[in-house]
């Protein structure tokens, strides 16, 4: 099935310990829908400026992305400038020009419409709800969202978190959106709102997935050299609901798949910066490294004690 | 085969949001030889002063735990006292008082010296040479230490980590042992130190093993209620040697089944106060959970991406 997803294009300027890039292509809907492209048919809806080069426009066609709904406006694209020390867990943000994503109001282009798979990744929840309401008749509604939405724009955050099956946030997010510390109780909470699944991402830990009948944890990869850690998170719930919205329905065991996929993309995505990885992926990389996933987790069952 | 640990012996006053104990026992040997008893014979070696009550004595002998080495001495035991916030991941120490345990020269009793299995809990590294030399012949050895050891004596840390074959220490420890940020390349390094194996513990993550061959990751239990990490680490490094101690050599299977014994047994820990929780654990407990964790992990394998 279709997947819509909403979010923003950008130009990522980034320092870690291994480099630094300027003005590369970045934004949450950029690396969501190129991981999620490796899956199923993807529609985005955003917005760029008049700079936005046709280099990048090229790229996200080349994965076969419809962009009939990427406004190009007068002014300039959404920048971002962050760093990363060693740690490489957290972005230190050094600037933030929203520039034409001030005034962005997502339009559905009507071919859109008929979208059975949304995600709505981290905007304002005001633009979340108008996305929802230009869209028919969907299946299921995927979501993040972020500190700065949960403490400043609560209302409207608890009202499209309602219509939401599935919601994406990292493990302080959570915490601050239930207002409970244990993250079992924090699931319990954030399910009462309306999502009846969530996926919590704990970065390098890997992430947590409740769906108020089974828990299931999946590491991160290990890897030797981590890049560029941007986009890991959109590159994570492009791959889970990508592989998901292969499926009208799905299984406990589908879900645990769509998270070892979004892992597996996550992974890749972080060996380089911006979408330099996970532009080109091959199916037998992506396998692979699902392969590896179950290598790193396997252990044996066990009858008894004395074995 | 017999399991030789030798480590603390404590009082622990804790407080944590849900509660507060004073003069609890607690100390590394004593979760560790009540976790790993539950697994092997093991036999203790710590020192406590003349204020020791009987009844923790009758409490680890019931474990069928060996106290021939455990030296009585006029004095105070050791004690610690702590707190920790809703976080739940770090102890701030409020008090340390190390009475007996400062002048504390390990003795091994003549039927120890043939343990086939040695742990060397966290105590000063010359302590733990000491320890190894007394012990005829060991087929391998186990060990923990801490950033306080890793920076203040390091070339007799160095020296003890040669003869170690599994060292199990946190992820800030690996990183300040190694001088490497990332994890990977902080193994290949202590690696390189002398332990074939290391164990990474990762708190409420869980842990990861590197054996040089395969990497397995391994997350924490999610508990609703998380009532005192005290010991936790040391429950864990019980069930992984307890369970590994019945093998002359294991496999990378069943160096596997220990980590999720270790968890296992970490995760009953935190439950409650002391020993309160893995003091009359059941066979049956012990599986039951061991199979959550595998309900916890489990994701089908993975033939091609259409499926």
């Amino acid at each position: 099935m279709s997947l819509l997803v909403v979010g923003s294009v950008a130009f990522d300027s980034v320092k870690t310990p291994f480099g630094e890039v300027a003005e590369a292509l970045g934004g949450s809907a950029t690396f969501f829908s190129t991981s999620a492209s490796y899956f199923t048919k993807v529609s985005l809806v955003a917005v760029v400026g008049s700079d936005f080069p046709e280099k990048h426009i090229l790229l996200l066609k080349g994965r076969g992305i419809d962009l009939k709904g990427l406004q190009k406006v007068e002014g300039k694209t959404f920048r971002w400038k962050g760093e990363y020390g060693f740690a490489l867990n957290e972005a230190k943000t050094l600037d933030t020009q929203l520039n034409v994503f001030q005034t962005f109001k997502p339009e559905i282009p009507d071919s859109y419409r008929d979208s059975k798979v949304v995600f709505l990744a981290n905007i304002d929840p005001d633009l979340q709800s108008d996305v929802l309401d230009q869209v028919k008749n969907p299946l299921w509604v995927g979501c993040d969202t972020m500190n700065y939405w949960i403490e400043g724009k609560r209302a409207s955050l608890l009202k499209i978190l309602k219509r939401v099956d599935l919601l994406m946030i990292n493990d302080g997010e959570a915490r601050q959106l239930s207002g409970e510390s244990n993250l079992v109780a924090a699931a319990a909470g954030i399910h009462a709102m309306g999502p009846r699944i969530l996926i919590i991402k704990r970065g390098e830990y890997g992430a947590l997935m409740f769906n108020g009948k089974s828990v299931f944890a999946a590491p991160a990869f290990p890897l030797e050299k981590i890049f560029d850690p941007t986009g890991a998170g959109d590159s994570f719930a492009g791959g889970v609901m990508g592989y998901l919205s292969r499926h009208e329905k799905f299984s406990d065991s589908q879900l645990r798949k769509a998270i070892i996929y979004g892992s597996v993309m996550a992974s890749y995505n972080v060996e380089s910066f911006s979408l330099d990885r996970i532009k080109n992926l091959t199916e037998d990389e992506i396998i692979s490294r699902y392969r590896k996933f179950k290598e790193l987790t396997h252990f044996e069952a066990m009858e008894a004690l004395d074995e």
